[in-house]
């Protein structure tokens, strides 16, 4: 934390854009550790070569966007109002404002995205984007994976000629660790993914700081997906396979897998079709055994519960390996089990059964905060009122589609209500991630030699600004 | 709190501007009040009627600017990223994301500014623009006041057909009536203006709740003044006035009031010019007397402090009357005692002589959040090292100038770190402050007739909005 610190200082002086060089250096690294990281990733995650492929793409995309971003640098949302020495009965002072960076942010990488939400995911990249040394308590899931990124980001740090406090890696199983990253005097923000628990807890050490500070906790989700009636009929069996293919990717091991599926009535035809492909996977091997075991513990109290129905019995099967299974109940039983509204981490699901569209939205609002709520509807369906209800729970609606696939991009909201997250107004994933690390400030009357490139007369960074009510790239007019 | 949950349900389906026309009509309102708010708050709160007058005309314009910031929507912050069906490996999703209001917000009346931050101050402004229902626990040190202003709140929601229950003014003496608030499930946010203490005891409470809600509390500040020797050698004579009538602004009880002043070496002339003139007010009427009692409590411990000299001895004057007095000491006093860094909340400052730039560097250090920093400077000196180190702990950087005054514009930010405010990422003085009560929701792939007005492809409420990365008011081509 003190090379992090000497570390802000030492930036200060630089060109407001640094982290774009770098962040794009970074990208670079992570490239050329080859199949040296696939290797070791798969060892530790049992994650599929293709998934990680494919998540070392999203990964080295959202570092080169966050480097666009900076160049871009819009996101500074430098606001100038010019002054006014005439205006009666006071003058009207020069007002410009931007953001910049907060000082040091503590990032916990989450067990299961090792690349995009790790050591190097997306809580590194937008802090460092904006501007902030990065001190990261890598997943115990994933030490040699979060160890390989590292060195990637010393690499780039020190072929950039940047100091090298600007990124750490602390490892180790210790709530302690955390705890004491969270608790020291320099940490300026701190960015979580992972469990309600972890991050509750971290939330809660910030919240009682001599001087609070900020935590952006993503703490998962129920995601509730809606099927309406119309959408069985035109498209049941295509939705049965592709729902079952949702619930089960990345072993049911993403904070976006639809949880609760909520239908009217009893569509058994649709019922049987996705329970057969959710058993027509045999076994899935977890992230770690804390986590099957976790997630055996959930599903068996689940299973004791009457009314509700199984596919199959909970199974460990090897180190960390356990059975998909699909579970069904009524919204009568759902309603009066508090257990079936915790998330249950890995691959199950619970298709609650409701009378109709307005025992949906009934449901809907015992779920409490949702990263996404999704509906399918077709023709002859109404989603109007239902739409209202998933936008008061959910930071991302999805219509006929899944949630699983968080697309990178300026519009996404991977957020949402408490327990989703601790900050309802902000994301953890797309471009306006950046905004979490940053604060504002304001210079008045200052002259332009003294003031921050972004807000200079002559804008020298030639990003758009929005002078005296109209956005622009033009220089200011003194 | 469940009326104005009840208002928030029931506003969910009107045009998304119905905000506009209701700040309007409550700034109206207002003016009709006319002398018996004027004289009511004269009585009540000691402030004269020019400062009133003045204050009034601040706060129906805030309203006025709220109204006008809802109707061009820009702050919606609408971004609209259009989806590619054939996009390899996987489609793209259409993403829209906006700013959505949250839900009720608390607002806790400040007493230093009865009209532009207490019932229907700057909070309740920008809470009710963003589309939230408003319930405030109004100071009591001006009940009466608060009382007019809430008849014309609610004449305004009667006159534009909206329910009663967007707003609502509670008054009491008893700190478990804020609480309540504040713990109340239906609570969404909080906006509070006052001391440290209560400030902080309400964002502990909001924090400690099941789901916690964000507590935009601004809670003073000390707003260290620099004033370099070449200041003083071009314009000592002028700057001792004016530093004093900032000072001495509103009976010293401005949150922005400069208390600690920064100086080189021991100008003499100007020191005794600004103590004469600090001094040639005799008597201030604070806002009540516990706030007068405060004060004399606190000048009185410094008073006690060797290497501390006053201008006067501490006094009570009247009901809730008091002396202002100039303090002086060195950096090195200043240093060690920490009292002194403690807000002294009426007409008081204290004057820290320094050796040099960099021992007021490192006093700077010393003095955590603050709302604001200034620098006076003129030919020889060089603030460049000191601007960096204020940027460091404060919201807003005032160049030749006194922070008292906070323009209300696009580019304010009254805020800064803690413990000037528990959110150094927001304001709560210019257009920006409506973003506070505003939170994140994205729409993927759904169909325009069930997006909301901002989001839809023919832009009907023709807003600005970032489209596929440019800003832009046209409507999206499908």
């Amino acid at each position: 934390m003190a090379a992090a610190s000497a570390a802000f200082e030492a930036v200060a002086n630089l060109d407001p854009r640094w982290p774009a060089s770098l962040l794009d250096r970074i990208a670079e690294e992570i490239m050329a550790l080859g199949d040296a990281l696939l290797d070791r990733a798969a060892a530790e995650t049992a994650l599929p070569r293709g998934r990680l492929i494919s998540e070392r793409g999203r990964t080295v995309g959202q570092l080169k966007m966050f480097a666009q971003i900076v160049r871009e640098g819009a996101w500074l949302d430098a606001t100038i109002d010019t002054g006014d020495a005439h205006r009666q009965p006071l003058p009207k002072p020069d007002v410009r404002r931007m953001a910049i960076a907060r000082g040091p942010v503590a990032v916990f990488g989450a067990s299961n995205f090792p690349f995009a939400f790790s050591a190097v995911g997306g809580d590194t990249a937008s802090a460092l984007a904006a501007g902030n040394p990065v001190i990261v308590k890598g997943h115990p899931s994933h030490p040699g994976t979060s160890e390989l990124f590292a060195t990637a980001v010393l690499a780039a740090i020190k072929a950039r000629n940047l100091p090298p406090g600007l990124y750490a890696l602390l490892q180790g199983r210790s709530n302690d660790l955390g705890a004491a990253l969270v608790r020291h005097p320099a940490a300026a923000a701190v960015g979580f993914t992972g469990s309600r628990k972890a991050g509750r807890a971290l939330f809660d050490l910030a919240a009682g700081r001599p001087n609070p500070i900020p935590v952006y906790a993503e703490m998962g989700s129920l995601n509730p997906l809606i099927i309406l009636p119309g959408a069985i009929q035109e498209r049941g069996a295509a939705m049965a396979k592709d729902l079952a293919g949702s619930i089960l990717l990345g072993g049911g091991q993403f904070c976006t897998k639809p949880g609760v599926i909520l239908m009217v009535g009893n569509p058994t035809e649709f019922l049987v079709a996705l329970e057969q492909h959710i058993s027509s996977t045999q076994s899935v091997t977890m992230l770690n055994q804390p986590l099957r075991d976790g997630f055996l513990s959930r599903v068996t109290q689940w299973k004791r519960i009457d009314g509700v129905r199984a596919s199959g019995a909970p199974a460990a099967i090897g180190y960390a390996g356990t059975r998909p299974i699909l579970f069904e109940t009524t919204a009568a039983v759902f309603l009066s089990e508090g257990e079936l509204r915790e998330e249950a981490f890995g691959p199950a699901a619970l298709v609650v059964r409701c009378d109709d569209e307005t025992e949906i939205a009934r449901v809907l609002g015992t779920l409490g905060g949702n990263l996404t709520a999704t509906v399918h509807a077709a023709a002859g369906d109404n989603p109007v009122a239902l739409i209202g209800a998933m936008q008061s729970i959910a930071g991302r609606i999805v219509f006929n589609g899944y949630p699983t696939g968080v697309e990178v991009c300026n519009a996404m909201v991977h957020g949402g209500p408490y327990p989703a997250t601790t900050d309802a107004n902000s994301t953890s994933v797309g471009s306006a991630a950046i905004r979490r690390f940053a604060r504002q400030v304001a210079f008045q009357n200052t002259p332009d030699e003294f003031l921050p490139p972004a807000l200079q007369n002559g804008n020298p960074l030639k990003i758009i600004r929005n002078v005296n009510g109209r956005m622009t790239a033009e220089p200011v007019e003194r």
